[in-house]
């Protein structure tokens, strides 16, 4: 052991405090939790000058880098913003405690008392783009479920995670938990992210949340267990018995609300039997709402019709996640083809029946394997504070330990904890 | 898609085939499954002599090449050992469905129905050792859970491996279910076991089951993600406060009433205020129970007073997961350095405590992070069987997705179904 330790690189002696920190913060109590939770949001709005003068910085260095303005906005920090993560932080405070919930328990036959308790990870790694909200979102819910946490965010926004980092650390300090419980991962290289990424037995799940990229770099070289996100390819499918002023609704808000979000629609299928109806209406509403429509023979067929631009959509407008003002549409013999077409195309976080007959609703949810499958409403709603989980840490479009919104609980794990007088097997 | 079909290898193929089964599989219902492991049962009873012979040949093979005979009798199918196998699978069928039940729900505020249900993971990818019997538990339990299964197992078990997954096939076909839901996985080469762990996308989850190097292969060379299982470090605490009698029988009972398995304990750890009346008696007991103690200084004393042999233990002793008559032993001076000794050691499988004190027992198990822990119970209980799980697939050392014995609710996921009538984000 001491060994290693003496051998160890930067990014490995954090993770090894981590470790300690994580086995501190694992048996304190709610009270204490929340209590550090409190200190922390009451630390965030006294310094908020120094938080804001940090970001300055950051903000200055990416204009000047010609960074695109939507970019900044995301980077940037304002008194009144820091307060509302202040504000999120309290919020994180009142949700219940996944911590010590016991998942099932029995009494064995044998009188040995079976309970499945909820624990904390232990040590959780996130590494993320340039919004610094998330270090302060990240930290609290870790916090709050028992977990020390490693912050890797990007070059871009470092000096405003330094500062913040620094003011968490102060505050978790004076609750009487340990600082290390939350730490800025050292190094701004790849390197760094690398050495995190093999950190295997100090570091005990992953978390990328950012760019497809990034998170398929971390998915192929990470040998510490990784928790896939955020990569949004969701589908609108418009069924022969759709009503059609409901699919409208749906297929425009799910586009167009907020077309920059994994939740937004990608692609929109509609059944043969309906395109006559639909696919008139649809281009309407979908240029009014701004949005390009990357079409199939069937869509071109009916722009031209309408005197409606369609782009010829190519098989890689299938695959694309444009998290713009456009869309991709297919027209589709059968339910069961537009199935085969999400199959083929979706990236397993959403999909949306609209229909009015329930077998089609039935055969759709059924046969769709995603992290959610929306019946006549918007694949806008899935999200952890849509979906009355008060907090998100991502949206898992993995099938294993959690798959969807991630809140509270899936940052825990669990134990068994077996209890008996003296037990002892035949 | 089809470009990547057609330079496909046979494991890719055999994954891509398996994939399209599970997709088939996962929406039948349970009489559809249940009906299939019925018939597999028959299968397995009515085809018993093609299935040994297949196995003589293994078994001939083994016995030329050297191999142990201890090794010899776990891969040997008896026509008793194929008809309690075939038993095993009938005692499947009785177990409740996993797959459908509905995890948690709620309506949301604006209506919208939100479910939680469990659904089968996929694919599942089962790479093993030399024993053919979990050729068909592994294969009933992911039919149980509506998976499709690739079966990697031993190149000395590979007549019986063909000869099982022969009948199992022809069973799940004539019950109406695709073949291809129980497939071996082609190739014999280490290359094939590369390829397999690859497979990210079209497999979904890794269970090795076999030995610690074969598990530390799987787990740093996958990229689909890997359930890590079976390695046993497991401890047992005797407390300062513990009942003489009740530690003499724990103590015995989890080190040597079945030495070979990953829930026996390898090291014993003695509270120093009860070590000059519990160390004469432990020698005592483990000599008579056949054991070897590795001790600390403390234990070689004890050994020297008692005319007993202790081993002198190097800190190779406290790694070690013997899987035999061996067992290491220290004095300790607290409960919290027993804890300590375990977070530096242990593999995270199953510590127990021994003592009559509620305040020790409710701090061990506080500060111990493993997937079981037992109080005043042998280790020897962390096992699907006696944890009243009806059937075990592994037991899960690590703490995403599933810890301790795995049954049927960890081999699925879950998806978020959302039902609503036009809703859309505001």
């Amino acid at each position: 052991m001491s060994a290693s330790q003496t051998t160890d690189t930067p990014v490995l002696a954090t993770a090894r405090r981590a470790r300690t920190a994580a086995a501190a913060l694992a048996p304190a109590p709610r009270t204490v939790r929340d209590a550090a939770l409190a200190a922390l949001a009451d630390a965030l709005t006294a310094r908020t000058g120094e938080i804001v003068t940090a970001n300055a910085e950051d903000v200055a260095r990416a204009r000047a880098e010609g960074t695109p303005e939507s970019v900044v906005d995301r980077l940037t920090l304002t008194p009144e913003r820091v307060a509302a993560i202040a504000s999120d932080v309290r919020d994180v405070i009142a949700l219940p405690d996944p911590v010590g919930e016991v998942r099932r328990g029995s009494t064995l036959p044998n009188g040995l008392e079976l309970r499945q308790v909820r624990v904390p990870l232990g040590v959780v790694g996130i590494i993320y783009e340039a919004r610094p909200n998330v270090t302060v979102d990240a930290a609290a819910l870790c916090l709050k479920s028992g977990n020390a946490v490693l912050l890797r965010g990007s070059s871009s926004a470092h000096a405003s995670n330094t500062a913040l980092v620094t003011v968490l650390r102060d505050a978790v300090a004076g609750a009487g938990l340990p600082a290390d419980a939350v730490q800025l991962v050292p190094g701004l290289s790849r390197e760094s992210v690398t050495e995190l990424m093999r950190a295997r037995g100090l570091v005990d799940v992953l978390i990328p949340r950012g760019g497809a990229s990034l998170i398929k770099t971390v998915v192929e070289q990470s040998t510490v267990p990784v928790i896939e996100t955020g990569t949004g390819n969701c589908h609108v499918y418009v069924d022969e018995h759709a009503d059609l002023e409901t699919a409208l609704a749906i297929l425009v808000n799910s586009k167009a609300q907020r077309p920059s979000v994994c939740n937004a629609a990608e692609t929109v299928l509609v059944h043969a039997g309906i395109a006559d109806a639909f696919l008139p209406r649809a281009l309407e509403a979908l240029a009014e709402a701004g949005v390009t429509v990357h079409g199939d023979a069937d869509w071109q067929k009916a722009g031209q019709t309408a005197g409606r631009t369609v782009v010829p959509a190519t098989d890689d407008d299938w695959e694309m996640e444009y998290l713009s003002h456009d869309i991709a549409a297919a027209v589709v013999p059968s339910l069961d083809a537009a199935v085969e077409h999400i199959r083929a195309y979706s990236s397993g976080h959403t999909e949306a029946i609209v229909t009015a007959d329930t077998a089609a609703a039935r055969r759709f949810t059924a046969l769709v394997d995603s992290a959610a499958v929306m019946v006549n409403a918007s694949t806008r709603f899935t999200d952890g504070a849509q979906f009355g989980f008060g907090a998100e840490i991502g949206i898992s479009t993995q099938k294993l330990h959690a798959r969807g919104p991630m809140g509270l609980p899936e940052l825990t794990s669990t134990k068994y904890v077996v209890t008996g007088d003296g037990h002892v097997r035949r």
